[in-house]
């Protein structure tokens, strides 16, 4: 069994993580930290999970932490790369749900997290790990970066576009809605069901930073600089983020239908729907699917990509399994075969 | 008093419409009509209204409408276009909430509503009740085509770009959401709270019935035929709905908010918010304002509009009122003073 | 004008008086008070209010207050008590919405609340703002205490009960559910939307603060100590409350519709329905109205009584209103005429 | 591997069958049946099983169910009661998830299901399929009636209680709160987002089909008829019961934690939570779980039982598992070893 670390196991990707685990056949959660609740039992904060873990929350620790084979990083940004060096010297693998190296620039990353990067020398060895890019490189990673809930769900939806070379790179649109979940387990006013209930709107347009992520992502793939308008909104629902992406087709693209279908017939965990039909977040629910359609309105040159995810499974944790499933030379779908919870 | 006929008074917009009148003090509801609940009282259909409304639900009856100064129309499509000519004819003002007034091109409503149309003769007659737009013609219009949801807050969102020629009016995009109500009250599937709770997603991508109305709207503001991409989203609420507009900037476009305070500085229901704010669809819900913001991220060539309404006020019955104060020449915001339900 | 100042403008509570209030014909708010928000204008912190007031928050200061004929405070507990006395010296009148007075025994107050109480000599002078019961005290009060949201949902269900002397006073049960808004505008974990969003639980069934004070209330009709076992729910929307109540009738008890329907009948906001209806609390959503139902199921000895509000206008900011319209004399009903919001 | 069908497979029973048999490793669904549906492919209706299904609707004919070892009835009323018999002569075994072979009184069920029942000699050799009461007939029954929703949730919070006669047997209350999901994939307008959202209401409290069920089966462990007010309630959410239950105890119990924590030790789907909780359904909410806690407010003689169930999982598609499970002597929690969705 793959002895397993989670540090900040006490937000919705920790327990998430938890609650993928507790049925990984190949996995031991050996150690569960939180400050805040040390000492207490993971299913006492959690009684989704009694029966299914008897794990203690702990202190975060290296010494513990360091007797693991891999450790995720549940944690807020600025967290992770405090403890990475170490455990990585200690010969022990990270998988970070976090921020933390996900920018390779990282005046960049300094500049959108507002913070100075306690180990810039690292971000270089970091493996971005979406398992669509980047698969082969996950399999020798050290260090993997977690791909934000936003940016999956869009560099998944343009991918076939822009590697394909089919539309603008210039100007690309993405509106995406997510559900509050994404908003983390924060006691924070703005995520009240009062402030977020019966209610829509848009937030961060000047700038969020997923856009950076984004754009570096879709600029690698199309290996030019990319022009990026990404609006985030909140729904008022718990899971699922829905991208919507627009983009202007060069002229003479056609079968766009069988160009996903093919550019994603081997991925485990992408879908590329029949023709015309429409994704709903809650088909993927509690799944690490991503559902993806493709339209292109009254035949015009504006391709519509629909993609969803739910944000804390194919946004967070469960890519983060994935991940470590490649890693580690498992099945790359163990633990993650689950259907998703409709209604 | 002003004496009113509502036809079709068990739907949203009916009900809608007997809240506001309710508390009217310039119009007395004298005959609501409803097939299916005829002998009934409305309060026992609708216990809101219980204490504010005496009326029994009629069958749609020529005379018994005839009396009334104005009819409103709070049927399906294709209901108001089978009595309008007759009341007209009697004397009586028609403001009709559902589409069959609302295209100009008899075809394309065919087209686009799959039936024949009843009196085509009567639609270049009718007045497109968008107040911001047509006020003047409103206060003698004798039959006024309500806008439709989406189009009122598409239509509101981009008016100041398209009629200050500062747009790429070629390649515009809404992307917007809807609260479930949208869809009526009627007994679908696909209206079920297990259905649309805690899900997201778009629909009608391949065109739906409200993109030939904002386009024709749109293009008579420009005097060219615009090009719109329209996505509409359904959002687990019930009221409210959130335009987010993106629009390719000329150079050298600069104040554009501005613009839009100036543009809706007299305008009673359009309420244009401070620069950097994100409108939330709470902040309007029950009442009859559109607020909208104007964003352009990083400083960019697309500008983003934010516009924001209560499908059934000020997308549906509010709007009507408006309308109705107009045209009897009545203050405008009577009987619509109502500040939104937050939380 | 009356001129009205508000303790505690950015809760919940003061937020609703603060909708209610702009529009009542009579008023003026004259200071709204927040220390947090100090400086900032209302309508910035609540884009609902854009128009409908032009008040600035200010620190709550006793000479602003003083200046005031009314003074309401929608602060946490423990709050009014520090201001009541002098404010009361220099002749403002008081309206509670907290708990500071609410309870005539001290030290069942300082055993519930978990601190001293800081004017105890004041509690005996104290109404506690309940018209149906005390209408013709609160027309001479100085300092108001206004009901709790449970406690007003559950005495305006039991009092006809109690009142004539029905059911065994001995064996009282109220299962009570409460929209989220009840727990306040607080940055709680407990409150996220994702943790309350589409789940159901019960809470404090050890004991409530609401406890005493129904027993309090309801033990002042009976003219004997009440045993109620009160169970608290919280339920997955925002606005609403909902008590069942249960007891054992008496034998040969009868015509309790009749009983219900004229022990209210003067009663302008509590609204008895037909026999055989089920109140729905969005049907009271934004009003002040209290809706009533008796039911005795299979015609056996257990009357079963469900009475609806919306715990934040009949539980609060709208009982406080009506309270100070008897207090100055005004029509009770004054800027309380609205119709719930449906949908 | 089992062979399995299912009738009446486009319910919310039915998809949840579906979401639960395709991971389940010892069945293979062959017959899924729809007359609506029929010719259309399982997952084209519901996309949430793309990859996991490859079956098609067919219409629902005795020659293919009567090729399965089991038939799963996921009907509406009155549907499996006209094919039971000749399946059962078939050899086919049937677990009936609706209500035809529920209460053995053949008079009480046409008087509450408003039909004739079809095969009344069938009933006596119906099992009830709760295996916290039934487990041993359920290995060898031919004809299962699983159990309702409400039914599940009341009748285990009850159980240790009345089995171990602690309580007044005449006078039980049950407060039970559901779900919208609880009314079925039905296109009803009571059942509209629209409708239910972000209220809460009582419903059928002169009398719900539940309350026969749950009489019989609490009678059926008490030796004596039992009398219970049984007041169910819609609440806004999608999926989860919980039942608030309240009994009057004999004087000098003691120990009901440790009771019930005994009663249910063995159990692998009852959860007795520690002293004090409260439990809440989202922390079952896609398992097969019921999570039950045991209250005795200020100590006094009303005990207060809260229970909670999925009504999709243990109150229908999970239970109908279990129950098959034990009936085909698998391992009782095969393909129900699921951790609840939180958030």
């Amino acid at each position: 069994m793959i002895q397993v670390g989670i540090v900040g196991g006490t937000g919705y990707t920790g327990v998430e993580l938890l609650r993928i685990l507790a049925l990984h056949p190949k996995v031991e959660v050996a150690v569960v930290t939180s400050r805040a609740d040390a000492g207490t039992r993971v299913d006492a904060v959690y009684p989704s999970l009694r029966g299914y873990s008897n794990a203690v929350f702990t202190p975060p620790e290296l010494e513990t932490l360091a007797d693991c084979q891999v450790v995720f990083f549940a944690t807020p940004n600025g967290t992770a790369m405090l403890m990475a060096e170490q455990l990585l010297q200690r010969g022990v693998k990270i998988i970070d749900l976090s921020a933390d190296f996900r920018l390779q620039d990282v005046k960049q990353w300094e500049h959108w997290y507002g913070m100075q990067h306690a180990c810039p020398d690292l971000i270089s060895e970091a493996v971005y790990g979406l398992p669509e890019i980047n698969r082969e490189v996950i399999k020798t990673a050290q260090l993997i970066a977690c791909p934000g809930c936003y940016p999956t769900a869009v560099q998944l939806g343009f991918l076939p576009l822009i590697e394909q070379n089919l539309i603008d790179n210039g100007r690309l649109i993405a509106d995406v809605k997510s559900g509050v979940s994404g908003a983390g387990r924060k006691a924070e006013l703005s995520s009240l069901m009062s402030e977020t209930g019966e209610s829509f709107k848009a937030y961060a347009v000047a700038g969020h930073r997923h856009l950076p992520e984004i754009i570096q992502g879709l600029s690698h793939v199309a290996a030019e600089t990319v022009g990026l308008t990404f609006v985030p909104h909140l729904t008022p629902m718990i899971r699922g983020i829905h991208a919507t992406l627009y983009g202007q087709l060069h002229t003479d693209v056609a079968d766009l239908q069988a160009r996903y279908e093919q550019r994603y017939a081997h991925e485990p965990f992408v879908d590329v729907l029949p023709a015309g039909v429409h994704p709903d977040t809650r088909n993927v629910r509690g799944s690490n699917r991503c559902q993806i359609a493709i339209h292109q309105p009254q035949g015009g040159s504006t391709v519509v990509v629909l993609s969803v995810i739910d944000n804390l499974v194919k946004g967070a944790a469960g890519q983060a399994v994935q991940a470590m499933n490649i890693q580690f030379g498992l099945e790359e779908g163990m633990g993650l075969q689950t259907v998703a919870l409709y209604p």
